[in-house]
């Protein structure tokens, strides 16, 4: 089956915001084996929205449009779709009171008239509850075309999807769409492709598809079957051969599972803590760590070490080896990763130094040369990156390739 | 006159990569006067492309396409381009020159055969050259109709856009669109709305629209005249009302300057050096200063404090304070920053503890309490701010109003 996606919205038209639900909307349906051959953005207009989801039906089987649904009259793909399928707006009671409920938790019972406008649907539309805010999802069907019409907050439209959208759409097909993740870091895109070419040329059902991240690969295997076991049956063999060729450089098979959770989750098995130095990445490659939620267990403190006395003062590292080396040598890189080991008596450390650019960078030493240093229990060990990008780029590759290198070392690790 | 854009590639539509181009091709219409009602994604199919070009063609004045501009197969904007338009493809000496010079510099001289697919252009076409990869971009106008082809990269279609797209955009049209920034932080988005309700409303040349940003706005005043001399004079008394109106809440009139570069060149000036403790936002705020290119003028070191100990131990966060108040409270933060000045030496300070979520919210201390801390030169300022988001869009809060904060205590500071 086809799909479209249409976005709605002037402010996406205007370049306010950026479009991230269509490319949400767009991975989840590839998931889903959907094929979508078109997305398009229009504004709040009746005439170019009616054109577009006109013009998005006759080329695909279905159609989602996301935005356009709240409760001011600029608020049009509801009634502009109703129009395309011939139907008539009605108010839907189950709506109405979940409005009211809403507001009375959220707003202390104040429901602006205009909000029951959001209480309106389509005849013989299916209504999909929204969980997180006030305008439902809904949608229409018709002649084997279908067009389901959902909000334009991320924070709504996701769940939404996720929750009762995804399984609509496996419900459709004849045979359902299963599909298991298997995330890999240590190896770089390129020789993951070549790694399961052979894989990927003679496949049919599953089928396996690359995503490059900064500094990760995922692979999503994907199969069509009448049922989530007999898909089972399909993707497990795959799942095994991938295990069999990756081993240990796959982090996690969890959809939502990053890296760093990965690894903060590594530390907490090993009964391990964890600290970090930084140059060049001034903060970034803590921040990362402390995204997830409880890393508080395992990362008590940590410093940005910008300046050499900083270095000197804070880590212990040498000033002859600053001297003779430079901040951005890979002695120094282990200098500051024992330093802060030391200085935190945390049992795990990293330390990055580097030169990110724009500026200072040297022919012996370029903009984009990084040293990152790694110590876990009194061992350590220094790699040197040449990164090509600009400044945020470095930096963010820097962060990535400093987890990559903590995780391949937690994993030699036994206590 | 009107634009429509194209971003032509199969990794769009998979959702492989979010389309930010999209979204810095249509600010930069907006700004250039040009009114944008569509916008496509399309991928690297020659009939599905065609149609697309045809219908952006026959409904606007001019249509952007980004993306298949590269040397496989698979790259076709270019080819069908010239089809809609007539045009057979040759060989451009001076490109192929180009990348040439290209691949000797970057390459060591390595040209692969179909990289010399690139330097095929449509006859007629205006070839503009890009700086920053082999793909040069391409304009074909014909019938009073445009379309520009332009490289997927984002660091190849910026600074094409900036350097020869939006100067050429300008000259097509009767009058050019000047426009000027102004970046506006320490007041809410709906404020500054509430304050410029006048001139918005009564505006029509120059008109003045407002982009809500993390912590800031944004507002673009934009003129439409005969030269930039006489736009100049139109923008000139509408700047003078909205810095009379907005003082010193303006940080900047330059596009390319961020709130942290502004605040690192108030810090130069004063000959101010800062430093951060950070507990929730973990190394963010630190990271968000060091972005700036040559922030090490002034920021030398810094601290990540997330364990009482380390706030303790570190920041001499006496412990009493600690057991009475909390990690997260005003006392906390108050002496969070005076420790890590001290322990810094630097002339200013910042610190950040709240309860970033999801898990370690109470009734008392919700998910989404902040507490801020700003030091300057012994005088110390906390704020408490309540954000409702998740845990990143809570830290990234959390960063920007340390930043404002930052900025509004050094505006006081007089040495």
């Amino acid at each position: 089956m086809t799909v479209e996606l249409i976005s709605v919205g002037t402010e996406i038209l205007l370049g306010n915001i950026i479009n991230t639900n269509a490319a949400y909307l767009a991975e989840k349906c590839a998931m889903l084996g959907l094929s979508c051959f078109h997305q398009s953005v229009v504004g709040d207009n009746e005439e170019r929205l009616e054109d577009t989801v006109r013009l998005a039906l006759s080329r695909a089987d279905i159609v989602i449009l996301s935005g356009g649904l709240g409760p001011t009259k600029d608020d049009l793909t509801k009634e502009v779709t109703a129009k395309v399928f011939g139907k008539e707006l009605r108010e839907d009671t189950h709506t109405k009171e979940r409005i009211q409920e809403y507001f009375r938790q959220v707003h202390s019972n104040q429901v602006t008239p205009n909000n029951w406008k959001q209480a309106l649907v389509p005849d013989g539309a299916i209504v999909v509850d929204n969980h997180n805010g006030t305008a439902p999802g809904l949608i229409l069907e018709e002649n084997g075309k279908i067009a389901i019409l959902l909000p334009g907050p991320p924070n709504e439209i996701k769940p939404m999807f996720e929750r009762d959208i995804a399984p609509y759409l496996n419900r459709l097909q004849p045979e359902g769409i299963y599909s298991k993740m298997i995330k890999i870091c240590s190896i770089g895109e390129s020789k993951v492709e070549t790694m399961i070419a052979d894989l990927m040329d003679t496949q049919t059902n599953p089928t396996i598809a690359p995503y490059a991240k900064t500094g990760e690969v995922h692979l999503r295997v994907t199969a069509k079957a009448a049922d989530e076991e007999a898909a089972n049956a399909l993707i497990a063999p795959v799942m095994e051969e991938l295990f069999h060729r990756f081993g240990d450089k796959i982090y996690t098979t969890e959809e939502n599972i990053s890296l760093e959770e990965a690894i903060v989750r590594i530390l907490e098995e090993k009964k391990l803590s964890v600290t970090t130095a930084e140059s060049c990445t001034g903060g970034l490659l803590a921040g990362r760590i402390l995204n997830v939620a409880g890393a508080s267990n395992v990362y008590k403190e940590g410093y940005i070490t910008y300046s050499n006395d900083a270095k000197e003062r804070l880590l212990k590292v040498k000033r002859e080896t600053l001297m003779q080396y430079g901040a951005v040598s890979p002695q120094t890189a282990c200098e500051m990763v024992r330093g802060v080991a030391e200085a935190t008596g945390a049992d795990v450390a990293l330390s990055v130094t580097g030169i990110a650019g724009p500026g200072g960078g040297t022919k012996e030493k370029p903009v984009g040369l990084v040293y990152v240093g790694c110590y876990v229990k009194g061992h350590v060990r220094v790699e040197e990156f040449y990164f090509t990008g600009n400044r945020d780029k470095n930096r963010e590759y820097a962060v990535a390739r400093a987890l990559t290198l903590l995780r391949e070392e937690l994993l030699k690790y036994h206590a």
